[in-house]
């Protein structure tokens, strides 16, 4: 089943007006709901709207709240989410980062106070679509363990990479662990194994069995302790910067929320080089030499983008049908 | 055998005066070098001193030269090393994005063509030390295959972290490889095997036999495809906000030089929060918590750093006596 994205978002915007959204609010959310599906990453557009909308009426996410700026100094700014919609709350930050950059060639945005931003590739593609390199991270609920630990301490905190460039955006967007739960969770279900190594077992045992990492909490992090390292100062930056909770702040209360997050923005049209040609040697020399195997980060998403516009976006009937009657 | 830090040190500088470097350029060189190998990292201490002279000697390195500013645009900076010894040239960057970030909150200095700054980890210390926060990063030769190809295309682009804290700063010093071709080559003499899979062999398996990854030519990124992608975004920033070489034109050299490099700092001291408490927060939670199997990135580096002072740098024989040689 597909449904074209005009009509996807267009679902989203009556829902979120419906549940308070201003008009221009609820066309952003929408579009960055939708655009995530559009993109393949339907775990973070259509099937985690549902949550998003149970977190609203939860009173998590707070739909009017506007994020605010509590400290300048040049280009460096600590913003307050007050808890509002995340996507919204990253976009607008990842807008200031490029106000800064714009003004000061490089600008960073630090929010605390804010929830879950939904897909992070979303503002790398935003910042790359505006001709600004962006550079983003959050942090999360504790949900791996740190190296040598059992217990989940780190965050996955997924960081984003966003370049410009004309024949396709460069966006990097991952998270820190070696496989998300969604993940896990679907391979469980589908009754199959990982492709690598991706967790330990309950007898502490490295092992590609989905099911098994579910049950010890214990996903890898990317390179064993070098991932783990990574998450760690990505959570620490996150919440120096901020003033916001880290990980082990977030992790005392029962649902993920109160996140930390840094955007940084770089104008490279304030550089004095060819920046363009820098971009397009390297993936030149990667792509055409290479041929298909290879992919650049974003490349994939911009494949899928163009088949999901054209024929539609794939949906799960359950989450569709969720939304249309909510 | 184990030789006092000052003693390496003044060693170093000895020789480094005799071929020509001026007496503060010297010093600084010389305490870079003794420190690496100082904080357990002998690979891009002593054991590369050697090299180093080599290099100098065939004219890859230049002694007097010094990294020129190409353009400004406020906080963000364009640097030319003039292939300068590239720990001299690291060090200048940082403290140049370090005076950067005093002024506007933030600052980066981006440094082409220079040459291979050794230990990574040098310049997280530095901009901690300082009490700022330093971000930075290297390109290097291509040494990995993008994910899916065959033939080295990546490097593996050394990614640091230093964060300023009072009982022991945070330093993640971390390449994209898993590891690096150094470990390979020493556990391949050792007739050991990795922990865990580091590449792929010949028949394009993934192993944990150091030999086989040496023949092949194939290690792997951190988290496979991940750490792949992360490697590519480091490369395509450090060519872009410099203007230097990406990866695959360092490549086309017989040797590695002419690298490009990132330096970002932040000045806490700018921010409105208690950003200390932030970090000790994190720190304490996972080291108290989780007791000695967990370390934080950077904290068995101190640990070595206090023994070797005490007990003085183990140093491996043949090293010692080509250095007291030269």
């Amino acid at each position: 089943m597909r449904i074209p994205y005009q009509q996807m978002k267009q679902e989203f915007e009556r829902v979120l007006k419906k549940f308070g959204f201003s008009p221009a609010d609820a066309e952003l959310c929408a579009r960055l709901f939708a655009g995530a599906s559009l993109d393949g990453v339907y775990s973070h557009g259509l099937n985690r709207f549902p949550l998003f909308i149970k977190y609203i009426r939860q009173g998590w996410v707070k739909v009017g709240a506007k994020p605010e700026r509590l400290h300048a100094f040049g280009p460096l700014e600590q913003w307050h989410g007050h808890l509002g919609p995340g996507n919204l709350n990253a976009y607008h930050s990842m807008q200031r980062a490029m106000e800064l950059a714009a003004t000061h060639g490089i600008g960073c945005v630090a929010l605390g106070h804010t929830n879950h931003w939904m897909r992070a590739g979303s503002y790398g593609w935003q910042a790359a679509e505006q001709g600004f390199v962006g550079i983003c991270w959050t942090n999360t609920i504790p949900n791996m363990p740190a190296w040598g630990g059992t217990r989940p301490r780190l965050g996955n905190n997924p960081l984003v990479v966003g370049i410009p460039r004309q024949g396709g955006h460069i966006v990097l967007d991952m998270a820190m662990s070696q496989f998300s739960y969604g993940k896990l969770n679907a391979l469980k279900l589908a009754g199959e194994q990982l492709p690598v190594v991706g967790g330990y077992d309950q007898a502490g045992q490295l092992t590609t069995d989905p099911a098994a990492i579910l049950e010890s909490w214990r996903p890898l992090p990317i390179g064993f302790w070098k991932g783990a390292g990574l998450s760690l100062v990505l959570d620490v930056l996150a919440a120096l910067l901020s003033g916001g909770k880290a990980a082990w702040q977030i992790g005392e209360k029962p649902i993920e929320y109160a996140l930390s997050q840094v955007f940084i923005a770089i104008d490279p049209t304030k550089l004095a080089t060819d920046w363009q040609a820098s971009v397009e040697g390297v993936i030149q020399n990667l792509v055409e030499e290479e041929g298909e195997g290879v992919f650049y980060p974003g490349q994939r998403s911009l494949r899928t983008r163009t088949e999901n516009l054209e024929k539609g976006i794939p949906v799960e009937k359950q989450y569709w049908e969720q939304v249309q009657q909510m």
